[in-house]
């Protein structure tokens, strides 16, 4: 079974992690991890911290020469902006964000308490399991990307583009967008956004390849892997909407128009022309690639700050202004690659299970072969 | 810990229920509880399976005097349509279903081995369940609705429209729709899709209203609601997409037009005039109603199937032809709000604990005075 | 992963479990399970109510054609002796029962609503779920026994004892004891005690042969099968001391005396001469029979009930006297294998994984030739 | 909930925590938790390593200006012994030890691979997530302290001694023995066996104080507050038998003398005038002291080793020397001490929850009103 815990303050000494449950034998590339802390901090329409920090992981243990050894990983990722214990108070709630419930439920009349660990610093970590997640799943061929689909009203256009064409556009684009005229668009939208002094949302998707059919469960509900799929996303701060596949294009067509024929030839053996499905069919995977679709709301914290309320004197006034973006859909995305690649390296080790990864391997294998006896 | 486990097939001998952690002092009405199953059996447009079962719930243990005393509850309903073991195998997958993936999964080329299970039948104990929880719900004053929102491309407009008319409005539709123009459009929209040996799906909003600040927590992603809740209801057999309220719309639009800002006032404490975040900041209840939308694909059992594949030929063919519906949006809707009130129920207990009713709501007056003297 | 919750009070209707998570493909011999149902009614010393019932297993979901396919397994056992709602309150509780603390933790002046579900019936189902469990492992060869190794002072003498003459002998025997002299001096020992109106303990030994080395691990305290394995045994009613192979006499001795040289052959691969560790280092299986030995309190119920309290009149007052076995030594040692079972098929399954019994025998069969390749 | 993950190897570059769950506004002394520390690295008998290491705790995240803010808690034990990665090769397993099943189970021939992560180095951190533990149980008047009870073949005699003269005695002595005439005799066991290449074990027992009663629960076998010590203790490395009271001791008694008869007075509420029980009725806490006696096994490495067999040749030889111990029982009590801290802190949040230290005691003390109200 896989697992973690995550822990670390925005302003905190460092984030720390745990993954508990990687097998034996994994040999870990910490520049890769690294490039991919360094995707999350990417993106048109980024605050200055962007600047300040440069992540780096440090992993602390759970690895002998540079492979894992079956024990739990303890990861840290230091962070250069720690001030935690000499920041001021924080005492008027920015709507959108955690800060006056927490402050409620935690009964603290500083914010701070609340918003240190509530902000999505936190992501930087789960990116960094995320990474280690994929290159578990690199091992059984899975690939996973993400792109960003729209930035406030603006769409891209990429119905016609192949897996590796959207790869490759979105690795290039200033904002993981895989249309380039969108992506223009994309950074005049921000360019507006900015000078207003508010802040812009969006959609990305996310696409898994390379996967068999028959991870997750129909017999009982808590072992669906779209249920655990969702979750995952929408886990993520900010992320407010996930469609498995053409969600609610779906709901508003007819069955014939939805569901995707079966289809069969001796070299491929049963496939699918098409993928409204999004992979997932039963709350299992069905061999196609996994496709969600998910939407951020606009960052919480706005240069023009809208109205709240001082959580001591209840006076009317306007929510503090904490250092922020204007735009973070593209690393929003990154995080729900890395959201999903904890997820179905989590699926992969329940059906497969193994301590070492020759073992995983040779359970997989020997699975594969059996649907290719089917 | 709120927890349970369920078992069943569409044609087995009855559906099983254990739900554990239920404080003692709970007092059941089973009448309550059968109209819920009886609701999940309504609809225009379901098939004739519906006029078969009359589902009944009996609660084989965990009660006197019908009231709970803090031991597990099992719960049983009975299938009248039991005839598993005799029912012919089927060899040709519905696209859109388990099927397929369900076969290859548990190596079976009898499919019947895995829709028996997969089939949404299992909802009806998911219903019985989420009736429990709302019983315990509505003793802090929670109130869990639901209404659909569209069928097909015919869309209802309820923005206006308060909670109470919702409800009111969608308690009396054939189509649990809150816009009676918008039904007569939906009752068209089927009948045609019947006619053309097709199915439809559609999208319904569940609104749970009464919900203090502070259940879940921004501290770690698993214990953040809004994750929680979008794997209860995207493990719903058919659910392809869930928002937290006005998700993808938000992503649209400018944080100042999407944040919710805060007011304050002695009578009220801190209240919003808006509630675009669908009550849910941080990953946790901020105290406006909760709001999910949800998206329901089209039926996967067609009149007129879908091209398939014989599994044991290899053969093309068409998909099997069972027993179907042709629209399920209303019953799916159903399903929704007993995996909300799950979700919740859980999520009261994780925050406010008690082995009695008395002592829950102890712990959660404390709390409320708590607030209110923030 | 394997899971499951039970349900079901003293004189309730019915005892109720759910088990989730065993492949498909079992095939379910009733009788066995039946017969292991009547194996812990039976034992010299036992009351009035093992007359009453003969437990029988109705198995209501999870199987087509006497085989699993999968999906959850419904169980189910009648009481005939159902009368919850009709017997009296009971006001005094009995020393040793769960019924003070149960009576102050759920704040009831009636004890009954305690007693019922804290009742040692509830092993009835534990037992029904640790013979399927049986099933499964005695696919890969494992064998599950256990003996009373004393009552009261009585100590049974075995050491000399193969594992097969213990299992013969025991077979045999009224009281589950593979010593047929100190059978006759415990059964003496029982005589003794009804006739004083008091009640006896004893301990039992529970021994699981054909288990390969490498189940559990010692690389998070939660996932060490000596701490699965002594939670599954000490949460049995009355279980109040494990001990793993020669616990308490292995603390006695030096270490050169207490760990088991490590032998190796062609034909055996890795042996032991030796089994003082109990067939587990560092939380592993080692290969060796697992040996757990267990004590269990005297009955908690006397005839001649102890000094007590009226919880209502709070005047001093002796304990309800409920119907009441004597000794349930070899009750609870049956109750123990079944425990035993159902942790060490998890631990299989954990380990194996498998959505099928297939696919988990070919995964065995790897690691087992992984294992003779070492 | 209360939940942790740990991670680090006995040679690795530090031990990592991250313990989840724990209310806002608990203080805490950092001092207070390296006394802990200390506590476990000392004893009579100890080897080479405990002069190497002074470990201190680091807390990298969770605290405000020494105060729990609800975030997680990461935790870092510095080893002074870094080197793990220019250790030698083990090719010799010892018998008692991890060595051999781990090799086997992790596929390596290098134990070392093994041996890192399964040393008892890492239950230094199970201390210091213990001490958090204790430090919160404080608050509600829970003291926890143990003693060793004895050493190889001798035993101390503490019968007669009250919870705070066991407290005191063991505090000052050598070996965490109360009985200081047994304390000489065993120094001289452990002189002797050291002098002879030799170890030791022995038995110790940790003792609860003010706990309530009502925590765990007898209503499902996994909320058995027995099973979940014996499993917190037994998985501490090298423990290999657990009693709850008086356990086999009980087993070898009559009902009439082990059962704890019951008594009321207005001041004290009911009480017990023995405790035979160690605390613990129907798998609950039964406001009696929480007693456990637990053995540990002799020091799996030995000077002068055991029969053993190099994993690589096959070859029959004596298993490693790694510095080692020839005793550490009374470490082994401060783990378990350590242990028994966490399993009763989470069952503590498990019945009282909380966000914050004062809704726990809020929620506490509402209960103890109960049962005072009784």
């Amino acid at each position: 079974m896989l697992r973690y815990l995550s822990a670390g303050e925005s302003h905190g000494r460092c984030l720390v992690g745990i993954l508990e449950g990687v097998p034996a034998g994994l040999k870990i590339d910490k520049k890769q991890i690294d490039r991919e802390l360094t995707e999350r901090q990417k993106g048109y329409g980024r605050g200055a911290r962007m600047k300040i920090e440069k992540d780096r992981l440090k992993i602390l243990s759970g690895l002998r020469k540079d492979r894992t050894i079956g024990a739990p990983l303890a990861l840290l990722i230091k962070n250069k902006d720690f001030k935690i214990d000499t920041l001021p108070s924080v005492t008027c709630p920015r709507p959108g964000h955690a800060d006056l419930a927490g402050a409620l439920k935690y009964d603290t009349k500083d914010i701070r308490d609340v918003l240190e660990r509530a902000s999505a610093r936190s992501t930087a970590m789960r990116v960094a399991i995320g990474a280690i997640c994929r290159t578990f799943l690199e091992g059984f061929g899975v690939k996973i990307i993400s792109h960003v689909s729209a930035i406030g009203k603006v769409r891209a256009q990429t119905e016609s583009f192949s897996f590796d064409q959207v790869r490759h556009n979105a690795a290039k684009s200033r904002l993981k967008c895989a249309d380039k005229i969108a992506e223009k668009l994309m950074i005049s939208e921000i360019n507006n956004a900015k000078e207003a002094g508010d802040s812009l949302g969006g959609t990305f998707e996310i696409i898994a390849a390379g996967v068999p059919a028959g991870l997750g469960s129909p017999f009982h509900w808590d072992r669906r892997l779209d249920g655990a799929l969702s979750a995952a996303v929408m886990s993520i701060p900010a992320v407010k909407a996930v469609e498995i596949g053409a969600g609610f294009l779906n709901a508003a067509s007819r069955g014939s128009e939805v569901h995707d024929a079966i289809f069969y030839s001796s070299a491929k053996g049963f496939f699918r022309k098409t993928n409204r499905a999004g992979g997932l069919e039963g709350g299992m995977t069905n061999g196609e690639p996994l496709v969600l679709h998910c939407a951020m709301k606009p960052i919480a914290t706005l240069k023009k700050p809208l109205a709240s309320v001082n959580i001591r004197t209840k006076h009317e006034t306007h929510a503090a202004v904490e250092r922020a973006d204007v735009c973070a859909v593209p690393a929003c995305s990154v995080v729900g690659e890395a959201a999903v690649a904890f997820c179905l390296a989590k699926a992969y080790l329940d059906k497969f299970a193994g301590d070492t990864i020759g073992e995983t391997k040779r359970n997989y294998e020997g699975y594969l072969k059996q649907l290719k006896d089917f």
